[in-house]
């Protein structure tokens, strides 16, 4: 097999992708925790500390990110995604609310897919991709996707290398992510409500994901990093990621790219064949 | 005490085992998952990547392994299970829907499991051994299991060690297996359905693993080893998997076996006494 | 930026805290526990063998801390507050019987809050700063710490800094506090009442929050850590703490402080302007 | 302080304790799981399996240990008992059906302790201390305990060092447990009855315990430790149980005991005053 264009000359491609969801997870579990504070706060930290700092990172290594933002938080934070934008970073679409589409009906998806499409358009944001919340696409998120001409999604996980997505208009990329290059199941802890019990040290984290990026330095893939800003902004994480980072210039055959232009490179590809979402499969 | 001819003239025994679940797992929680992109991808990475990877890394030590199948999930996909045995490597029975026989009737577990017989003979796949799904085996298993010419289960703890088990239709080999040596107890996330909450370190598990292998082989036991291509043909754990292999290699007094292999050695052993399913314990 | 007063030469500002919760948490999940003599003996080790040991150990080195003692326990243990106090510790009020103050009415808020007050004067202990039960201050909780002539507030994560938090009765100081620098998620278990269902190494917890610090010290930030003597009193666990203590002081720039003169520090900074606490946001 | 006389001229004391559940504890959760034979055979791995290769290695290292068997697992399995004192052991009382007496009336515990007391009768096993089921002793259970002649109890967690406790029959010595010294909540697992959801390493597993233990030498504890042998009776487990051992023995300052010895210890020593069982407080 000859190499696929997406991957080039690398051995690996890394995607550092941040889903800056700030109060959204928690309001979107119950809105009353609207009235705690500290709830509200252990979310604010991710834009208002977490993100600059980690700005600050992908600034000292000159790498390139793709921070996916939820448009209800866009709105709440007027200069945040221009902020991004400005660094140099690609920003893209996390929902609006952080709802789940698989948890909405079909027109509340497409309400929410277009109340956050406004936002961005109000704030001259430029968006080109998609990651579902709690990376529950429906069936019908890679048309809506291709409907309002983004070029990719970032929620599946039936494969650890990009492939192509036909919908209804045309095909669009994937970016496969996987639970385990993710930093909640990792770090979040909140009791109520409760969005995770465990809380790991940066050194495992960190060695668990090098660990899987030597992996796919082997196989040839695509290490799709999906961090928070409320939690490994945290200086601790922050420094782990950092590392991380360091180790994958150190390599050498890895090489960082924004999810769009990797989205682009899939779709100019000819030797990717457009695969249709799998029907739901009749059980038993 | 001699030593027991399945252990030979090796310290330890190991039989690797795959579990080809597929989608199966959450299907059997709630069939509304057929119609959630991103769980079904979750699954579907097994078979369609997590296997064909595995069998390379297999081929890459010559080593033999025992790939237990669901029905449903070889008549999915006709061409699975040939494709391991092609390989050399054997194919077993897995349940036909991947529901534990201590959730069904007797009526239901006997018609589970010839569907599978059906499938597996419709492919003209040799099926000489079972697991139950969830190890959930029924006090009727071991008679469905001899009564259908298989030879083996592989869904019981009493032991560390094969042994036999007396049936209605005579006796079968039992091979134990244990959550320790499972990767879904060390890897399996996903929130819904709930199938595990903690990602654990693939250098974890393979220290893990390596301290069972050593005292299995200062004990002389039985190391079946339960792996699930959704879980460990992830790059990372893959490779930490291709290192525990080669550690036990380097051994040089472990011997991998097939699983229809060791039960023949078991079945053979004139020293082994098949043991009734022991009766249900009167409490308290 | 300049270097903000309560940083003032070091890289970063150590508070190691202490919430001497005793049968409190436990009670508050359900009186009943009060006749279960385990559940009991577990909590009261806190006070009764943790304290003196930390407070050895504190001494060992000379650094000072700051112990949060619901009022109830303070009440039921006269000598306890004073005891702390002695040795050149801060005493402050962890409200009286170590219920959120998000579960209160603000009534009941208000009368809890008023009772531990009653029992730290009745004792002669001063008492400058607040902590809510469970981090979970109420938006009422400000002005009632402010109200009640309290200088800060321990219980927010809006920042890893401290800051100012305006209430109708003038500015209070925000010692921010984290999961991630709190004890309890490592060590804490009880299956009934649930308080926590893992048990973590100390090394793995000492490593973690060295990690952190040593993150804080790049980032220039305060090190609330967040310890209970029912957990980290245990030998094995003291010992990291001790180690982590002796590993800051090694590091030569770290400042140990008592969170009262941590808080005159913020206060009396003309470059900290409060902040109120953030209105309840409109979601979606 | 002078030196108490359980200690000794040693450093800590280690009381070995093995917890031999076999069946009841998911017996105890539903009487159902009779009639699943993968749960069954999980448990009973513990006295089939487990305590021979666990006596193995006390043998190896010449250490004495106590052994804690409910009353039905003794009845069940008629050697098991006197295998065990055979080989020098101590064999204590562990409830009848492994429920907790927290969960009985005072008639239900008082039938099921003399239940078990019957039985180890009737097989001329010397009994001399007791350990409730859970670690959920009630009010009522150190009378009881001193009712029939007992010595000890030991399923309190008040302190780190032995103390007594007056009854309504005179004293009886505590030697006190903690969850962080238990085997159970680092290996325990089973989803159906949940019994534990982690599995931990050895290796991580024997370092909290020697760690332990280094503390416990510091300050001068008795170092209770307690293990299950169908979770420590596994191959890697009962290895690295053999390291810490081996560590122990190392360090020339660890004496191991029976904990009727290390009992009668305590109550000889007229420097340690009785104390009454806490009353249950009155909160808040």
């Amino acid at each position: 097999m000859s190499r696929p264009a997406w991957l080039g000359d690398a051995k690996a491609v890394a995607a550092l992708t941040f889903d800056v969801d700030a109060e959204t997870p928690v309001l979107a579990a119950d809105p009353r925790y609207a009235h705690h504070p500290m709830v509200m706060s252990h979310q604010s930290y991710g834009p208002d500390v977490g993100v600059p700092r980690i700005l600050d990172v992908l600034d000292e290594f000159d790498v390139p990110a793709t921070f996916f933002i939820p448009g209800w938080v866009a709105a709440q934070r007027p200069g945040l995604a221009a902020s991004i934008v400005e660094r140099g970073h690609e920003v893209a679409q996390h929902t609006h609310a952080h709802r789940a589409p698989t948890s909405m009906t079909p027109d509340e998806e497409r309400a929410d897919f277009e109340r956050a499409v406004a936002v961005f358009a109000e704030q001259d944001i430029p968006v080109r991709g998609y990651r579902a919340a709690m990376w529950g696409a429906s069936a019908l998120t890679p048309d809506l996707v291709a409907e309002h001409g983004l070029r990719y999604d970032s929620s599946l996980m039936g494969d650890d290398r990009p492939y192509a997505l036909a919908t209804a208009r045309g095909p669009i990329a994937e970016l496969p992510v996987h639970w385990s290059l993710d930093d909640w199941e990792q770090y979040a802890f909140l009791p109520e409500p409760d969005i995770g019990r465990v809380i790991e040290s940066p050194r495992k984290v960190a060695e668990m994901w090098r660990a899987e990026l030597d992996g796919m330095r082997h196989f040839g893939c695509l290490f799709t990093l999906c961090c928070h800003p409320f939690l490994s902004g945290r200086p601790g994480r922050l420094m782990a990621l950092r590392g991380l980072i360091q180790y994958a210039l150190d390599c050498g055959d890895v090489r960082f790219t924004r999810c769009d232009e990797l989205a682009e490179a899939v779709l100019a590809d000819p030797g990717i064949t457009p695969r249709p979402l799998p029907p739901p499969p009749v059980y038993p």
